[in-house]
């Protein structure tokens, strides 16, 4: 453990271990040796260059090879993985048999280099084993949630008080990431998956909230050039216009997500129907956010009132559709588990969900929301309060 | 190739090819199947969610899984991996016998799913090879170099603007950003290697430019919080501070990277002369920036001057120092090649570099800069001039 945490935070992190040892002993293995940011975040507490070997049963190794000077219980500066070995072994920590490594993660060359310092050890991917373990936060991940999500919500709130007539959605949304920035986050993004990539967040006015993306979110947007085709096109904001603005929040490494719709004057009736049909959406959603849930259940559940209101064709996008209604979310904006029809998933207390219905009215835009919500046995707690209508900005 | 490209990418996308593929002759391999972002942009002219299949001679495919409605020359719309060999054998393509995949890019899994779809096919990596045809701009690609340099100095030029007496360095940083926003950056910050990250830039005042970071970057700073521990610390701008703001530039794609040092007040004579000490190496590395010249000479060069005026204590870095002296910057900010004591690159003309010599003077901070040149027979031309001295802003 590092030296100077918070007894909170080592408590924590106790638990974490506990949860991912019990998953690879399930799993037949000796041990784990992490090495992306994001799972060395989830072990470690923090960020640093290097490994988390963590055995199936006893303390973690800490191997850190950047930056210098890192101190505390289980800490070894490391040069290169060709040592990790032969320290483990110094360190009185058994070698594996059979080890688990992030085979979704780890690039093929690294995993090769580290198959060459592990001749004669099993390696699997292990991959999914923490993202199951990271998709139910502990109590410290919970009330960074909390934190995060309370203060996402107030940046939301602030987001017309920035708007100006005459303004791009990009412009605005320059507004909305520096409100965000001024809040105190971090700004960076996180993804899961090669090829998922965003700013702090998407804002879709008018009909860019129909254009379709290379990027597996639940709207795309065209974007402002072909070397990032996501979120906000240029296009000057108009009457009749409504905009989303979907914009992350990560103050603490724990990514919240929300989103709002704003009306530029008066949307057409349908858009402001569909609007409201995506608020009980989201709202039947919450309320079946119960431990033992099913995940294709909810997302059968949404598209069941998208069908009963006749929106079918213009749920989660008209020419391409996301195939998921919600998905969890964290250290990730894409933690497991996903909302979709193919889910074999169960919710279990402590999840946190980002619950997103929305549609895009042809000639209007996209309208709907999206709240981040804590799994608990009386439903899903919304961590990103604030009004959920359509907001007139002009 | 892609329905409505400006006549002028075509030709230079079809430069690249020809470059490329030079090289997968010279490896001895008939094609090159790229997949990540990076390279799909570089060999595309856009990104989308699929695979560009080069074979050795000939024109590339396009593969496509989002998003959809894409067309074009060789542009085919797919579903899976698995169908990419069935479909090159449709579209008259020769099936490879020895194929190059991105094994630096790829995740273990994903190029296990690949060679499962490509059984009796000689995979190797070619990642290395790809990162050598992108080290050296086509004309397209140092137009782009040069319309973002100099829009990039005039907004450095422009941040003593919004900065104000009793702010910290993030509050500065905020702002800074939002200049960049405001002039277009499409904000995201592309680097190589799975362990490096940052937001768009760090702006490391007083001690914190001491402070040591996970990151391979030429200086670190402790960031604001433990899950992104690189760049500003929250420390309230004060009397006697250098503050060193070091925020790319993204308009198009392709990054350059430009750091200039500002002075909170009077600063101490050694840090003043350190910093002109910088600018020296800065001019004497662009001078000899020409085709021919060797990297780890430009780093001796650079190291030779430093410990002339006795500064080598503190050159890039003190408790951890940088090895390198400078980097090639492109598509990503990371590109080919190093300059440093152990590269065996030698310039070709048509390379952008970023030229980084800084020094961390105890007491007062980071001094230095840094500037994005184009490599040329006259040496290296600024793509980023600005006023290189020391700005005092209060």
């Amino acid at each position: 453990m590092f030296t100077g945490y918070a007894a909170e935070l080592k408590d924590d992190l106790g638990v974490r271990w506990q949860r991912v040892q019990a998953l690879v002993r399930e799993a037949g293995a000796d041990g784990f040796l992490a090495s992306s940011n994001v799972n060395i975040f989830y072990l470690a507490g923090r960020i640093f260059m290097g490994y988390v070997y963590l055995p199936a049963e006893g303390r973690p190794v800490f191997f850190v090879r950047r930056p210098c000077g890192l101190s505390g219980e289980g800490v070894l500066e490391l040069r290169k993985p060709e040592q990790i070995s032969g320290m483990l072994s110094e360190f009185k920590v058994t070698v594996p048999k059979k080890m688990m490594l992030e085979g979704d993660e780890l690039s093929f060359s690294d995993w090769s280099r580290l198959s060459s310092c592990f001749a004669g050890v099993e390696l699997v991917n292990g991959s999914a084993l923490l993202r199951r373990s990271r998709a139910v936060k502990t109590s410290y991940e919970i009330g960074l949630m909390k934190k995060t999500g309370s203060r996402h919500a107030a940046v939301v709130a602030r987001f017309p008080n920035v708007y100006e007539a005459g303004m791009t959605d990009q412009q605005w949304a320059v507004e909305m990431f520096r409100l965000m920035l001024d809040a105190g986050s971090l700004g960076i993004f996180r993804v899961a998956g090669a090829s998922m990539e965003a700013f702090m967040g998407t804002v879709l006015a008018g009909d860019n909230g129909a254009a379709v993306s290379p990027y597996d979110f639940a709207l795309g947007g065209a974007g402002m050039h072909n070397s990032l085709p996501v979120g906000q096109s240029g296009v000057v904001l108009k009457d009749g216009m409504s905009v989303m603005a979907d914009v992350a929040a990560n103050f603490f490494g724990y990514l919240t997500d929300c989103t709002r719709t704003f009306a530029v004057g008066r949307l057409a009736q349908e858009a402001v129907r569909a609007h409201q049909v995506a608020i009980e959406i989201r709202e039947a959603l919450a309320a079946a956010a119960k431990p033992g849930a099913r995940c294709d259940e909810l997302y059968a559940l949404a598209l069941g009132m998208a069908e009963k209101a006749g929106l079918t064709g213009c749920f989660m996008g008209m020419k391409q559709k996301a195939k998921f209604v919600g998905h969890g979310t964290g250290i990730v904006i894409n933690e497991q588990p996903v909302l979709g029809p193919r889910s074999k998933d169960i919710l279990e207390a402590g999840m946190c969900l980002a619950l997103e219905p929305k549609f895009v009215i042809a000639g209007t835009g996209a309208v709907g929301i999206e709240d981040t919500v804590l799994v608990s046995t009386a439903g899903g707690v919304n961590l990103t309060p604030c009004d959920p209508d359509l907001v007139v900005i002009a």
